[in-house]
């Protein structure tokens, strides 16, 4: 029998770990890292730097993979996201048979939390033969973006709504909320809000030594915001940012 | 100078410690537990064992304290809450005074991530001498409910809805979301809701050792949740749940 773990790694402070993780990566008999994560530059050896410290068991082997590349000449969106998940899948399938057989603990470091905009629970529903499927929480970069901040995500007994960028660029704000958190936004969709009553507080490279935080009336901040979020990304060559936008009557 | 370390421990399993939770309850010279916490029984004494658990350095004072309790008769809920939390910021600032006097750093354990339905952010900005506030992300019930369902908590590039039971009885199915998160529930207020097309995954008394978890269409699986719920409340005394709801087409 396989088990699959899927364990949330926090979002670049290894400080993040919990003990859980530490425990199911030591209790692996097979670490999978896909040698292209999120982004290829600073972040790409966060896992290997991960096992490094926390691995205190020789029995756990770590093998590393290519993952395929998605197909963006795909005209679907959907159908491009469930060929490609299948193809990852058919690629763990196929490292896990070589490294480890049909027996044994398999452990996938998964960036933030395995439950937070991440397709890795749905890809492993895929894996031939199917692994028991087991998850450990991470912190995720909402968590370490209101820790910065010493922000409280929800008004007292309030919801919120938590969305990507495009979803704000296409719909405007929600209805019904008055604290968003945005997601995946690959630019500054806040900029197509009117800021009239918005306060933003905005982060990127959270909890890694990086680490940017500003905030601020969307009026005032957004500007500085823009300025400071093409900066980092010119001398990074890479972001990765989000942020909570709070609409104060 | 003060420094006050709001420290998420997670919720109620102590491998959700993070790295970093432990590292700060050690650096502290003083942990400040308040004696009723958010239910009587079983977590009453959850902080107390983290503490003895986790604490190498023997510079680290406890002080337990008694929390007042909230005016019930306050007709207004906004006015008894304010009120509240200034009663508990003076008891905070009397023990503080009492322990440390008016240097050094101090810990306070949260239940769960201090961002996410906790005053404590908000509390700790009432305290006179008014201390540096830092915040460690711990992991949540909402979290720990997605693990043990080994559920995605978001569709692919979807948003989701965190809000409150009451919230969900006031004003049925949120506008513009597939998936809700409902907390702080005292109730099962998705009996109000039309289940037709409705999924619900439950769980209660998450990362504990007496957890439960349900899921179902919520038209079969919503009846023996609330048996469930019923029967576990009575045989604990207590009970803390939540629950992530999906309309599935």
């Amino acid at each position: 029998m396989l088990t699959l773990s899927l364990i949330g790694i926090g979002c670049g402070d290894p400080a993040q770990l919990t003990r859980a993780a530490i425990g199911t990566i030591n209790a692996a008999d097979l670490v999978l890292i896909p040698r292209k994560g999120i982004a290829k530059s600073d972040l790409a050896d966060l896992r290997r730097t991960i096992c490094a410290d926390v691995l205190t068991s020789d029995k756990t082997r770590i093998a590393e993979f290519d993952l395929p590349v998605r197909d963006a000449a795909e005209a679907d969106y959907r159908k491009g996201v469930d060929d490609w998940h299948d193809a990852v899948a058919a690629t763990w399938s196929q490292t896990i048979a070589d490294h480890l057989g049909s027996d044994g603990r398999i452990a996938l470091l998964i960036w933030g939390d395995p439950s937070l905009y991440d397709s890795s629970l749905r890809i492993a529903r895929r894996l031939d033969p199917l692994p028991d499927i087991e998850v450990v929480p991470g912190i995720t970069s909402i968590q370490a973006l209101c820790a910065a901040h010493a922000l409280p995500l929800n008004d007292i007994g309030e919801p919120f709504l938590v969305t990507t960028g495009r979803r704000l660029l296409e719909g405007g704000w929600p209805q019904g909320v008055d604290t968003v958190v945005v997601m995946l936004d690959g630019g500054t969709a806040f900029q197509s809000l009117d800021p009239e009553g918005l306060h933003i507080w905005w982060g990127a490279y959270l909890g890694m030594p990086d680490q940017i935080i500003m905030s601020g009336a969307l009026a005032e901040a957004g500007a500085r915001i823009v300025a400071a979020r093409q900066d980092a990304r010119a001398r990074h060559g890479w972001i990765m940012d989000s942020y909570i936008l709070k609409r104060r009557p």
